[in-house]
């Protein structure tokens, strides 16, 4: 077994700020990668906003992934709706997603989730204590009860998600305000989980417990069945093709064995 | 307290075939209006497709609708993805929704499930039997332990949504497929129920159970609350602002007060 | 209409300790009272562990309650299994529960979650935040954005509770915890809501937006349905009963129309 | 890994009946453990009701139990209190548990979901389709659209369970109704699952893919994390303490560090 993993990231924040370069001198999705190091079922790739243009996710690239992991920020706006929708029919396939911090606010995110996905925010670089609620979780194995961060930019509620399936973490910022931070999903085949840490003014994705939960979400979003690739379809099962076999009574619009409308 | 009602109908069917045009002599937007007859805690309104260039969803019209129902079948392409935000937007406000049936398969339903809302069907007018799982939910009220309706089209699992706040309903079809016909979802400050009756070649919205389930569901989908106007809105809480207000520690990537990126 | 609501109160410290007797001079459940005071939709009365045999819970009192308001603390122990019981089953009828602070460990809380219901607490007197997560949840209503306790206990995760139906409210603590402050769960036809703030040494229950949290759960837990008396009913539905008639096929254990093991 | 399964089994009807006897030759336990068969990852053994005075599940029995299987119908009344709250207490810890059939009614059902679990039935051999939700969850894994099972007992809706977590099977009947077969709960630790078919009077534990879905829940029910054994605890967290050491403000009742009251 290979969960076959795809980073990626936008890469702007580093080429434009020294301090975020200094930061992460191979960039954040460089840092991300050493999540997965010495973990051998891994095998681990990226994929930049610049790279191409289908911003590195071209469809064998995504056939060929288990579990994307997306951070974005300042250039949500560039992804192509094109790509959103590529990504979002992987997910409903099966393939598992990992939404990182401000990618809360990305195309691909809002799109799965159906809401604004917004939220308060403060740059203050305060405590964030991310809060473990089931700690035999698959995303919380191996933690404490909670996972200190120095320095961090606060999240606050409300957070206009739709009710998690599992709320995993919950986040307490030194200036007052709460946040979900780990929560998770089902869309269609396809498992999705936002985590909140990651600003990229900060050293975040250099603290080994943070790298820890986002492999333990990398192995929780593997869906090892095959792809449903037929999961948009809206096949018409003809009366006589019905598990209990009939005939027909009442008026038709549709033929037989037609397509239906979308 | 007054409910103020609006029946979103694409109504091209009753335009072009024959029999739903005798089914429906009013339109099926003129049946549904009959399930808040005699009931005065509704207002009832009705917007069609064509009815002009916003499709009767003026921006107007949506602040003041505190309930819209939503029919829609062979146009749903036609439907304009801005008036698609606009209404999503209002629901995130607050505004409830009432998804019936082929609606399923809607721009507004798909945008606000994040999923395909793809599933099985025919059209051979056999039986389907809507089982009520908990009697005492209000959109339930007053409703046998099934209804029965002699003729509809079927849908059949799996039904591409995601998991369900509440399953209301389960249908039983004749043919052997079994449905999850009655759903809600919370999305933002709005409640959403999806409801699967209502082909257009078959009387069902003559129905007086369904009619009742349909106005049951209009009550549930009210919130008095004022609208959440402010649910996109992403703001920035200054450090000095902060519940508990703090000194700023570390490096800041934004100016103070600023708006963040999205 | 009228909710028929009924505050359930150990009321035990208020004899034992001055502190909480010059507090709350007429208990606690006299200061919960006053949640209602003006608002002529609510009928209210109390019951008290010592009233009598059945802690003032005759199965008459209980068939003439909406909505049953829970604070216990020393005696979880010593309310009857019998009573508890006798309470689980009307909330399974339609009657509202509503468990407020230290009720986290009363028995009847416990029988319906089917978990340890356990949490770590301090008392400490420290600042508690009641973060609103959705503010047009009904029992969110007219609440700003977080609700100030100067004094609280402490309540921190993990609290070992079912995943909720809704969280709707979250708590941050001035020593660093967090906790799910207000979750709601369906339990058959009755909804149970729990919520956090109360302790019996600080003035909780004298805050008017606690007290209209707890009016306005109130409100939000009252079914006006019959009550689904049968619910704990396993019926034999008969081959030649079933909607669609049958002929048995294969063998049986069961005499027709007997009644099923327990 | 190995995934130490028990199969706890009441085995009354084989020794009464002379049909169940002849199905289950070996006990339905037998049969269930030809489910893993062939499958290294599993290493299983079974318990009876009637094995000693613990019903076979010693403490040290349960401690090595990764995953419970349970089936029970004619003799739940005979299930030792104690030993219930001994299995509630190792699922909290993390122990997976899957219910059987007559199950929804045993004492460890009814005490993890705090409902009723009541449901409608008819032994009448009718024909069960048990279709599948997500064809990737991994109880469903490697299943077809649905799985037909020749004759089996009908359980009808209202199933008065909580809200599941996931629904993954939903049954039809032949005579009319529907039931959510599979469906998913999480207690503290403990992953639950109830899958409705196995009617002791027919041959549903010889399915091939009965016995599929069996093992495939095993797995999903599998937590390799440490067993959560202080999941009953509600420890004190001093003042001085605190994530963020804290000054005692204002009155106590508890002294320094004490225990709470339960």
């Amino acid at each position: 077994m290979t969960i076959r993993t795809l980073i990626w990231h936008e890469h702007r924040h580093e080429k434009k700020n020294k301090l975020v370069a200094q930061l992460y001198p191979q960039g954040m999705h460089g840092a991300l990668k050493k999540a997965y190091e010495g973990h051998k079922e891994f095998s681990v790739g990226h994929a930049l906003l610049d790279d191409d243009a289908e911003h590195g996710l071209s469809q064998k690239r995504l056939d060929e992934t288990d579990v994307l992991l997306w951070w974005g920020h300042v250039a949500h706006g560039e992804v192509k709706d094109e790509i959103v929708e590529r990504v979002a029919k992987r997910v409903w396939e099966g393939m598992g997603l990992i939404v990182l911090h401000s990618g809360h606010f990305s195309k691909i995110f809002k799109r799965l989730m159906g809401t604004p996905c917004s939220l308060k925010w403060r740059e203050a670089g305060e405590n964030e204590r991310v809060w473990v609620l089931n700690r035999n979780h698959p995303i919380a194995a191996g933690l404490p009860e909670h996972v200190l961060i120095e320095h961090e930019e606060m999240y606050g509620e409300p957070f206009a998600i739709p009710e998690p399936l599992e709320t995993v973490f919950i986040s307490w910022f030194e200036g007052g305000e709460v946040f979900r931070s780990g929560v998770t999903y089902q869309r269609g085949a396809g498992k999705v989980f936002y985590f909140r840490p990651g600003h990229e003014a900060y050293p975040t994705y250099h603290n080994p417990q943070v790298l820890q939960i986002i492999r333990n979400a990398t192995r929780w979003a593997y869906n090892p069945e095959p792809a449903w690739t037929g999961i948009n379809d809206a096949p018409n099962v003809p009366h006589d093709k019905a598990p209990v076999p009939l005939e027909i009574k009442g008026p038709s619009l549709h033929a037989y064995g037609e397509e239906g409308y979308r």
